[in-house]
């Protein structure tokens, strides 16, 4: 048996999350349905992690094993015509004995994306949280750096989420201005279900005034969901690598 | 009656382009039929231009004519809720005496966006012309400034097409490559259907080395659409503004 990474690039909008499930549309069902006729048996895909229901990956990692042997370009070409618009494979390549997409997994970089207009703006609506109304982003920059290090995350993680624990540690944290755009670029050790989206939702009430840059510690803290902000609409994130 | 002018931005990928017809959802159909809601009047619009299906739009002009006297602001926000999330109205101002979104624009801006990579990029996918292979960039460009002046553009209009004249004046014709991306920016005084399309396709064909950048003059010599480029696909075209 051979183990196969593939690095997928999906738009989400259209698909009910990365995970199998009896109702609506999946990446892992789509993907394993297309391997499957490629390779002509069945084939179980292992992802780094679940994406949401209308989240975005830009690279998203997933491992198989098969005992057939096809060139590896075969997986980015041959998987072209079977796979819908909004999902690719993009880069293919053999993985070492013992790689396992999500338990290998040193790392993840995702991005969050907040447009700040007045107006909705259909041609970015699928990429962006749109949001009316000022933004004090230094207060959100203050608040982000709190989050860098080893952290109990409860309060940042969806309610009725069954982990082991909560403690992740976040290695950058970084709010970046592009014209209208709002760049929220986090990369960490992993991530728990929502926590990205909480994290924004958080800050943006920051930015709103509605709540102090030092509150983050607080939150951190008492590792209180309710305490926290908004989980942020799902379209406006993107996983952007998987680190090795 | 008071003249309105708005501007628009839309996703064209849902759409079957701007004007009503009988099977396809149109920009046109959606607008006046969330404007007739709202003013709780018959309403018909006039664009600066038609967009084909697939065509993008981030500032398309309109103008209507209405009795009611609504605050201009009311355009903007009344009809989001009234309009689907591919189609919105970015501005809206009373427009003077004699005003007609097509007959006072003097000029018009459309993008052209190119990816070249050898995979696809589904994040990208609704917005470009995804394009493997090399691509001989300053031959191109050397092309597209052939296309600078006032010329009889015969050869790159779609066939069919029933107009007075098939002259027309570009103002500029840029070729800028921003990473993977390759940004064709054309402004004219007006533009055939398809001219934009065809003169992309024709680039490209000159970029593949299939053609000589000096087939240009020949090509607005002869007026023959069948000398021309393969029309490019619609979803790398966006009207990017009208000018008055």
């Amino acid at each position: 048996m051979t183990c196969i990474r593939l690095t997928l690039e999906y738009d989400g909008t259209d698909f009910a999350g990365w995970q199998v499930q009896p109702n609506g549309r999946t990446v892992q069902e789509e993907l394993e349905r297309a391997l499957s006729r490629l390779l002509k048996e069945e084939v179980r895909v292992h992802a780094s992690g679940r994406t949401d229901a209308g989240v975005h990956a830009r690279e998203q990692v997933v491992h198989f094993h098969t005992g057939k042997k096809l060139p590896l370009k075969a997986y980015v070409e041959g998987l072209r015509a079977l796979l819908p618009r909004d999902l690719a494979v993009v880069g293919a390549s053999e993985a070492g004995e013992g790689f396992h997409a999500r338990f290998s997994a040193r790392g993840k970089w995702y991005r969050y994306r907040i447009l700040r207009t007045g107006v909705p703006h259909p041609l970015q609506a699928r990429y962006c949280w749109q949001l009316a109304g000022p933004l004090e982003v230094a207060d959100m920059r203050r608040a982000a750096e709190r989050f860098v290090g080893e952290h109990d995350f409860a309060a940042f993680c969806a309610a009725g989420s069954d982990v082991r624990t909560t403690v992740r540690r976040i290695d950058a944290c970084e709010l970046r201005e592009d014209g209208d755009l709002l760049l929220f670029d986090v990369r960490g050790s992993g991530f728990l279900r929502n926590m990205v989206r909480i994290m924004v939702g958080t800050l943006v009430e920051i930015g709103q005034g509605k709540r102090q840059p030092e509150s983050i510690d607080r939150l951190l803290a008492s590792g209180r969901r309710e305490d926290a902000g908004k989980t942020a609409p799902p379209q406006g994130l993107c996983l952007m690598r998987v680190f090795y």
